[in-house]
């Protein structure tokens, strides 16, 4: 069935309803198979109205979901989902399917496989093409101990151009692991599939011939059926006659139709009786059976909740005002260059792409790479900006170190989703990247306290010769009016915002990071009105260098130091504060403020600042005990 | 010529003593080439007899620079070499000869290719697999500036198994980039190289045939001529008949012998006219022409000094202990599985690797996925070992984040080389490892003040339920004994090794950490000599955990707390520190003593350690200049 809206009202279904684990999906007719698909199909679609989350790719896999846990002795048979933007269907099938409305939302079903919500999620995720590696570690570590089972990775052509996806396939040869791996070939990751990879996929699909399997597991070359897909995006520039997957030293089976549930489950049948490392490409369509989703695919790669009450008029979000400012900078130096890890959409490059076509590189997902890539182009005198979200940076970390800080080179990066995301949960929180950048070496790091300063951070961040990054939060600005002129922010300057009660000789300093500036300041009103005391309030703008004349000019006024930030207190931007006052020799009382030791489970954004103390109540509170020690301790 | 000694005498080489620039070489007739070679493989024979050094891969590289700085217009034309470990013909070719013998040493050449060192040194490395990428920054930054040049990078097959170089070259197909990659296959990295790729190299010269090119740039399939190299180490698994290079989307010619220098002229010259993304398949011999390195190419990767005085007997180098502990943990207890990313020999492990066979995982050069790969088998409830070099622990980052801290899963590292590593320079410097760790939930960080305290710290890792980490230094240890019992030590306690002039009431807390423990004490020894205080010294053992306790016990007997590491200090140990008398409310005045905010060059690793003040005269006077400093505020 091709549906054309997404329901309202929870769908019937029967056969679906009578799954609560797997070995009931088992005990159904294969002629069942196509019913139960169709009812799944319905139930995601309504289930995801409901929540909003990711879609297009959870319509893509039913059909190969179905297959996989009728043909596999799910759980003790493991299968390992590469991302998860893929598992509402496997959710659905694993006794889960009353809670999927409840998906991303605070205290429901995590956004993505999560080992502690479920046996059947054998292997956590979010950030792609881990799967291979996981699972050969499952089925080696299961061969060793004389107790093998069947180890399926389920990855997406998107993932297969991550490294890390090479990496587990070489090394999976090496130990010749029984390790069959399932391509689900979309032509897609969230945006459209680039690169040698994708092109030698659509090489191997035009060829118009397949690799079958007989039910002794004999392989066979058959010509192809009649596709009903479009044709693939893009022509294929590699030789078909050359398989990747053989070269490397996999059994290659496919490409097959991964809507046609029972040619499915008669593969997997078949295959499951091989040895060694085996990989099945699958051709399915990204939103599947939604007709409006399999038209426009990035779209609708996740959708909001349908029934949400609609958006206010709000600020511009900040990955647009990143894509904002990388036109109009781009327009007036024409030796900016701009490289994405497959993250167009996300991180706001739509325009710049259309605009500049010669001058953006989606590299795939391939964090390693982007990096590198970007040094070499700075090493020809080039000014390469990488837009990356933090979680994702740290996949390029060495790179940054090895390749870009170390050699001091001219590269800018803007850093999205920096802090707390949200529902996405603890798998894409960016909250390490203060830490992990700030012991490097030649880095300039600055974080804004609103849209406007982001602006100008980035041009700031550009035009200074060196390594440089600006993160920014996940989600809209503050409403602030936007400066059209690119001016410079002096490097290692902060700004003192506010001062208050200043006929007070006891003064509290808060020197605030980024997202939490608007919120100390808010907290530092409340303060003012029922302490005496003068509260001073500093936008610090740079994690490093630290302006330390202001804090040096703001110590002998100061009774107690305050940090506060939207990252780990470990080793973040309160611990570069520290360090500082415990270099200049000034000895006095300091509260870190920040994101606890620990993995955040994902709620709101919102919901999250108030659990961890960072909203404006919270910051309040947490000053004024501190004061109140304070005072006692005098 | 085949030698068999390092000679101690410079070799008479006039042809190499013409050639300052590679324009002289450039001026030779093709016919003198060979010539050339033999001189300057006695020149490379002398000189890293004199310096010690890596040694094999230049040996084994000697023709390709040769024809390559022959064919190609350097420096305009851009060479970007792969790791650095083959770069000495390279820097002797391009003036700077007669400095070869200062390599590695301080002041001398560096180890490595590196830019502020000549126009010739592209690019900067020692990590490997960054070459391809880097080279398409370039070829492509080149293009956009309608200023072309040929871009070739020369990449080893072992580098070629880590994931960055597959995410570059499947990007290269994406631009149709006009990038020759030279893949020089000597089958090995620094152990012999594994995995599908080794193999599917194995399976395309097992073929018999090669695909050459003709003057005016045309490819034909040739029979290979005898070749006279041994047969490849292991029996290929993979179809020769699917070439890996162009399924992915490169021209490939080869492979062709690396040491025939005139062929190599042959094809270079002919494969400069071709557009787009080519591969040309060399295969070389690790160590050519040195009769022993050839025999032995593990043993001969580096060698030492020819002239050193002999070695005093001394303590065993940590990575054996740690080799020594892996191998008796694994008798103790069969759930322990061992993996390195082909730093089998660095690591200490080639006697597990024989003990233990089947417990024993190297998986080429491939971080992320040797990362991954232990958390899939801990998920089956065994309990893998993961061998990695600080340095390298950095291409695992968000794997160690994402899939196992996150999942708090039973992985132990044991992470060698951290601190300062001397001659191998910036580029291998283990000084962020606490930094980038620590910011991590569920993370347990041990550093050992001695050999036998590294041993007892990986059982305590070891038998730890979670992420743990162990991070120990280059070298060999102090000389202790080494207790064979293994004792679990308690998690999160620190150790009071030492009180000095306890008759005194203002007091010197030095909280010490890994290797700058014992540094630490005999400062104390001579500060307490000389200064009319108490002085404490502590073993802080772990890193995360703090020994919280011990240090609020201290802090009121303490007038001056000071931390000392071999690390950053920025966000490293001495920063956790920081944060907790913060968040104790302990206001102290405080010492941190660690690297410098700087990549440090090149030096023996005392020579270091002295310029950065973490020896025992540098520790010493900056306690006593930040003791004075205190006594004068008081």
């Amino acid at each position: 069935m091709l549906y054309t809206e997404i329901p309202s009202q929870r769908p019937v279904t029967p056969l679906l309803d009578a799954i609560d684990h797997p070995q009931q999906l088992r005990q159904l007719e294969q002629s069942q198979l196509a019913q139960v698909a169709d009812e799944l199909r319905q139930f995601i679609l309504y289930a995801a109205g409901q929540s909003g989350g990711h879609f297009g790719a959870n319509l893509g896999v039913v059909e190969l979901t179905i297959a996989l846990h009728y043909c596999f002795n799910t759980p003790n048979d493991r299968l390992v989902w590469d991302v998860g933007h893929q598992a509402y269907p496997h959710k659905a099938l694993t006794g889960r399917r009353e809670q999927l409305t409840t998906i991303r939302a605070k205290n429901g079903l995590a956004a993505f496989p999560a080992r502690e919500e479920s046996v059947f999620d054998t292997f956590g995720v979010g950030h792609s093409s881990t799967a291979i590696s996981a699972g050969l570690g499952m089925a080696l570590a299961r061969r060793y101990q004389k107790d093998p089972c069947d180890v399926v990775a389920i990855v997406g052509d998107g993932a297969m151009t991550a490294g890390m996806a090479f990496e587990a396939m070489n090394d999976a040869v090496a130990h010749h692991a029984d390790l069959m791996v399932v391509l689900n070939d979309n032509d897609m990751s969230i945006s459209c599939s680039t690169g040698g990879f994708a092109k030698h996929l659509a090489a191997i699909w035009e060829k118009g011939q397949f690799i079958n399997i007989d039910e002794q597991g004999q392989a066979f070359v058959q010509d192809c059926p009649e596709w009903d897909y479009n044709s693939r995006l893009h022509q294929s520039a590699t030789d078909a006659a050359d398989n990747l997957f053989k070269a490397i030293g996999f059994d290659y089976f496919g490409p097959f139709d991964g809507h046609d549930v029972n040619q499915l489950v008669q593969v997997f049948n078949a295959l499951k009786k091989r040895k060694g490392p085996r990989l099945i490409h699958i051709y399915t369509v990204k939103g599947k059976g939604f007709a409006p989703a399999e038209a426009d695919q990035i779209k609708y790669h996740a959708i909001g909740k349908i029934n949400a009450s609609p958006a206010k008029a709000t600020a511009p979000k900040y990955s647009d005002v990143f894509g904002q400012w990388l036109c109009d900078q781009a327009a007036q130096d024409d030796k900016l260059l701009a490289i994405t890890p497959a993250m167009c959409e996300g991180s706001g490059m739509v325009q710049f792409a259309k605009q500049f076509p010669e001058r953006y590189f989606d590299v795939a997902i391939a964090e390693q790479h982007a990096v590198t890539l970007a040094a070499g182009m700075a090493c020809e005198g080039l000014k390469p900006v990488v837009a990356i979200y933090s979680t994702f940076l740290q996949r390029g970390y060495d790179q940054l170190i090895h390749d870009v800080a170390l050699q001091n080179l001219d590269v800018t990066f803007g850093i999205d989703r920096a802090g707390l995301v949200g529902e996405d949960g603890p798998t894409h929180a960016g909250a390490y990247d203060y830490a992990f950048m700030r012991t490097v070496p030649n880095m300039v790091i600055m974080a804004p306290k609103d849209e406007n300063e982001c602006r100008q951070m980035l041009h700031t961040a550009y035009i200074y010769k060196g390594p440089t990054a600006v993160r920014y939060p996940r989600g809209n600005g503050l409403g602030v009016e936007i400066q059209q002129q690119l001016t410079a922010l002096e490097i290692g300057k902060a700004e003192l915002l506010l001062e208050l009660n200043t006929e007070h000789e006891e003064c509290i300093s808060i020197l605030a990071f980024g997202s939490r500036v608007q919120t100390a300041l808010d907290a530092a009103h409340q303060l003012a009105s029922k302490l005496d005391i003068t509260i001073r309030v500093v936008n610090m703008r740079f994690v490093k260098p630290l302006d330390e004349q202001i804090i040096r000019d703001l110590a002998d006024k100061t009774s107690l130091f305050v940090t506060v930030e939207e990252h780990a207190v470990m080793a973040g931007a309160g611990s570069a504060v520290n360090e500082f006052l415990v270099h200049a020799q000034i000895v006095k009382p300091i509260l870190n403020l920040g994101l606890p030791d620990e993995f955040l489970p994902q709620a709101s954004h919102a919901e999250m600042l108030q659990d961890c103390g960072l909203d404006v109540q919270g910051i309040q509170n947490a000053i004024e005990q501190a004061w109140l020690n304070f005072v006692q301790h005098v």
